[in-house]
């Protein structure tokens, strides 16, 4: 094995965020450590701080210059699990050249079918990982491990390792699969294994706490302005004509306020933090109104959880029971066909839901580069005996958390930033639409 | 103006058809005439010959040594109607540019939002197009002119065409305008009128008569393979993976067949022309419950107007009257799950409907190659005083042909043919699944 | 096997070409025929006619009823020869496919980088092509099996042939591959073997004869576009901006002159087929100067063999032997910076080769659809026990042409065709800058 | 004009860099100072201090409450120099549209052709700027102000905004143009004006000093993969295939560095901050070789600024002259040729030069969302009274920096930084072929 040129020590990342100055390293566990590390502050602490910008260490993530791990005598395994997201064979295919190229790691087994991979009675087959077989996996998306979701039993998950003798695994998945990391990190704990467990937390909603920037998220976003893009040419392409785009995000916006900031056209954007009101003279309606009748057309960009408040009225007043009102865009076709009907207003419709072309594609050249630093970082954590932790960025650097930051809580877009305040910006949307 | 080098006299075009040797040059009628064409057959007869490979002729496209309009003196307008297709604004960009440069005519006027602009009532303005302002719209999707559905009074329509003193109207649209274009030329010639009326053929469905190949087809397809792909990804990223896709296709199924061509991974295409059954031995559940079992995922590829009758069954014997049946993919859905539900098999669906993506693209390479031959052979058939006629690709070479046989009838996807044999190779579906 | 539900006769497609009426079927010849097929016109002849439009006949592909050779006995070999070009690895895989799925074949050799491959003292692998190990290569450019350049010895092939006991050679390649895969042939008639040789031509530059559409090229040319994009946009970026892009085209202009109608900012097109002059107030650089006086930026595309005569002519006169005179663009651009230098203008170029760019990407979905049946072909008439011939695309039909008419001579622009005029419409470029 | 909801005081953004704790803000200079800023530190000692990571401030960017130009009496320019860069025109749009919507500011001009539009002599007219017409140009490439290269003089340039009544100044460039802005706020200052001048910093090459990430960056990687991605299937495509692409970077290689990151094949990284020698054995042309014969193919990524020293050596024992020793590539192209050629070894190299590719394309999604933050910003900034400055991303934040310190000193790769190690790994290269 070729030892690292550049070893780092287990030096932090200063950085700067919701804790008090004094916060004690955030450093993940070692395999060989007997007992959890102690955290001054629970996470939940950490969480409930208030805003103040203050120093926040983390450990630095990279290559160590003493490893735990016998390179030649280490076994590595990967499992993949949740919803698809752009660019885990990046990850994949990273965490394997890194372990063989780098480290001189023979043996890099990948569990087929997510969590159910290492339980018997699926009966599924291993698939031994090589620098062969994974040189072109990148250029595909979705994931040549195959996925499920859900958790199995940990005890079934570790008889699992032990019998095929893995001492590293790498497991790539959202929050419940990092719940179940924990969880597979306590059972190896209990029976006093040493086997390391490394999270590369994987969500599209891009709605991890702690994690600014999931693997994935701008490849999703650049594919959702494509469909906003098509959404504002229908939309201009008829006289009174709606452009009408879903988009995932079932508890945060993320993805919809980031696309509406690439494709400046949207003029209303609606997520799931942000509550609205489809009735009076300053709701979504008549500002859909004016907006027509003003400028001959209008694009709504709308995240598929939000307006959940509406979902429930309506399906409390609604006798007839209609099926469509299970999704917030159904209600407003219906709420916008209802309004300009009883108004005498012509208007025309076309709604794109991109769904899972968003979520499925190879990953873009930025996001290739970060799940590149993912496998390297999962590799060099691991070998250096860290486990109960996840790879990531945090602001511009590479970083070790332990994973009970990354499970605690969620995370959303904050309607109260900069951020958001330029969103509302790119939409020229008046927030007077909120229910008065 | 600049005199064509490369005028091309009023010769025809001998290509192999339904057609006895000995039809008559189906020549278009010229502004001047007095009296429209007497076909020696009729477009209905000609419909209906067999499929004798015989000589047909068509008159070829071109720039004609003699003008009827003197440029200078002539005043061009273009309306764009029905639904949006790839390159309408490459046509548009190649009738004005043609106009310009090529005749030195001066004046090209955009009429809004359809055949409304004609109509006083809707109040739109004209927009004057000049090679500056269309220099860049091939780069975009859609219409700068904007687009709507349905006739307006042809009476109305020459009205503002006299108004305008136009004496070419360029009519990019569907087979319903194409039949809104009839009229106006029978309006035009009861008032003895010299204003030429020229159509270019529009549809996304590929499915005009005579016509092989409508512009923004190719285009189309290309976007469809990507939804194709991403529901491939889908489907194989999780075990007894379905991939469901939705392509447009009313009455015709050319997108969804030439797309399985081009991505060779369908294994299910259901088109409108191809009746299939849901239950028995040999139906469509049980063969994809085969395939799940035999190769864990499956990917459906379906047009939208495929399986009508089983629709209009559901729609009698289902009572409840889900809405949801209004739509063939929203049954098939149901009828999947049903189907795995009642035989205790998992099956995890992912359904990916494109829609509008497809048809709001702006038009690839090929598509704009063609779309500039259909702009400039416009401008060289109404130059040359011809009337009543579209211009298109005819196998591989340019032609005239009069606007009714492109209004006679529709074209569907031949089952009986070379290509569908291909497509059904290509997805390896057996037609077993029909009901006996 | 599954009996070919759509098998044809051999009857003949039926289309207008150089050839008199009555020109015999082009059939191509048999595997146990003794004989070469008797042409009652050689193919020198056959070339020599004039334009005279009169019919011509082709076999028609297809599968055909009665097999020659017994699939479960026939073992198949696909050799990849010459420059790439975007579909090799989707013909390939149709190839594959078609044997396994369609025939029940077991057996489908890949011969290792080109017809080297054959060749004992090159000592490469062969490579066994499953369904499995081809069913994602459609998406990669270039050719899974690796190519080479040259003709290697027919009776070492042909040893070889015989030692892997094959039954049917795939030969995909240009016209010199054609030409070796004619000396192949021959050579198994004079040892009287059963061996079917099938070509399927492959040439980026789109020239070779009676082939109208060579695989690849539309995606080459929308590539090409995008080049050309570029240049126009760092063209008119600055005041007295030119944009030269060289494109492939050694001896015909097909890609240059298609992306220039579908890219219409190009305003000088330079093409092999099209001498031109530098000098005179009639030639190309005093052309270039009054545009970017009157319009302040001008686009040109070079194909890479365009102004041989001036290049060989530079080379005479220019003693000091400046090396890069070796290359059209390189001398026209000395050339450009020197006429504006001596008429004390300013003059801003950029320069663009996209080179291989435009021939290693994946083939488009126009592409792949004609990939899949050249290759689904291919395999019909090799059963059916053709050989000494290609499959190509004869106006709209898949048809087969003996070897001799694809290998007789080149294909090139037409200059004096509708198809030309267009261009040079769509450049708006008077050819005054011949020289006189 | 709409009172800022989200209006932020001067506060700092607090980061880690290379400055002592307690530096001042480093806030930028007002219009209505009578003096510049006096720093406690020059930028040139701020400079020099050493790496220890502690804290700096600086001032974060938004709107502010208190604003110093009165909107409808405001004027602004925009003006775009040097080369192209992905974005430009997003960031114009930004501008105009901020402006327009959010504080009602009536005109914007566009300044013609860099700073040359300033001057009389070349007798460009203005472009008046209005949502309308920028309402699509972040579709397109390039700008479409176009532009120019070198300084103009900053007495004639204010002379131009005080006829025009400019009050704010947006200046959109490289460090050349930063360094003219300088002089342009000296100017005004000397005249004592109240002219807000605002840099927007734009380099392909990332290599502004203090700034981490320019627009269009992302972008011209994303293109510079593709062209990799190229050269990979060429070289893989033939036995002792070599790829060598030739990318942007005179100074820096950032763009090679990431885009090698991104498309993890390559093998051969040279760039301008990391010397290498061709010979010896532990030299560039035996590790290629040894690569060729162990692998069967190389590829090799070479940004334009690589190996200045060899080309200097080599020019000075070359009495020959060769015209393509300016070019690294071209003489790396005719070291492997000899090399090769002298030990009687096959070589098969296929060159790709995406030049202008890289730059003239529209801007991605991510590109897009940062643009639109730089045109908002910069507008905010400039309403305050804010000049001097530039806008720009420090760490994940925007913030204001006083012009002085982005043009003191360029930003190099920093070769002994955790990035370059992990860049090294996906090459797998040893820098064993440095000179010894």
């Amino acid at each position: 094995m070729a030892k690292s040129r550049h070893a780092v020590p287990d030096t932090t990342i200063r950085t700067l965020g919701p804790a008090k100055i004094g916060t004690p390293l955030r450093h993940p566990r070692y395999v060989d450590e007997t007992r959890p590390l102690k955290l001054v502050m629970t996470s939940e602490e950490l969480c409930e701080l208030d805003n103040e910008t203050m120093l926040l260490d983390f450990e630095k993530a990279g290559p160590r210059e003493k490893l735990y791990f016998d390179p030649p005598k280490t076994k590595c395994a990967i499992v993949t699990c949740g919803g698809l997201c752009p660019g885990i064979n990046d990850v994949i295919r990273a965490i394997v050249m890194e372990s063989h190229y780098h480290y001189g790691i023979r043996t890099v087994l990948g569990i087929r079918n997510g969590l159910r991979g290492f339980i018997p009675k699926y009966g599924y087959d291993l698939k031994e990982l090589t620098p062969q077989n994974v040189s072109s996996i990148h250029q595909f998306g979705g994931t040549i491990l195959g996925s499920s979701r859900g958790p199995q039993d940990p005890g079934e998950i570790v008889d699992s390792l032990e019998r095929m003798n893995v001492n590293v695994l790498f497991v790539i998945g959202g929050d419940g699969t990092m719940r179940a990391a924990s969880a597979i990190v306590d059972e190896v704990e209990r029976r006093r294994r040493k086997i390391a467990v490394i999270g590369i937390p994987k969500t599209i909603d891009n709605d991890i706490n702690f994690i600014t920037r999931t693997f994935g998220f701008d490849t999703a976003v650049e594919k959702a302005t494509e469909a906003i893009q098509c959404a504002h040419v229908e939309a201009t392409g008829m006289d009174m004509g709606i452009g009408l785009v879903k988009l995932m995000g079932r508890e945060a916006g993320f993805i919809a306020a980031q696309a509406t900031l690439a494709m400046q056209e949207v003029n209303f954007l609606l997520v799931p933090e942000e509550p609205f009101a489809f009735d009076g003279e300053r709701g979504l309606l008549m500002a859909i109104e004016r907006r027509l009748l003003h400028r001959g057309h209008a694009l709504i960009v709308c995240a598929e959880g939000a307006g959940r408040d509406l979902l429930e009225e309506s399906r409390r007043t609604d006798a007839s029971g209609n099926v469509r009102l299970g999704d917030i865009c159904g209600l407003l076709a219906d709420r916008m066909k209802a309004h300009f009907a009883a108004r005498n207003l012509e208007m025309n419709m076309k709604f794109i839901d991109p769904s899972y072309i968003i979520r499925s594609v190879p990953a873009n050249a930025g996001d290739r580069v970060y799940c590149g630093f993912l496998g390297q970082h999962a590799v060099h954590a691991a070998m250096a005996g860290k486990t109960g932790m996840v790879v990531t960025q945090i602001k511009t650097s590479m970083a070790h958390l332990p994973l009970e930051l990354v499970t605690s809580k969620r995370r959303y877009l904050n309607t109260d930033s900069d951020y958001w305040s330029s969103v509302m910006e790119a939409t020229g949307q008046q927030n007077y639409f909120i229910a008065q």
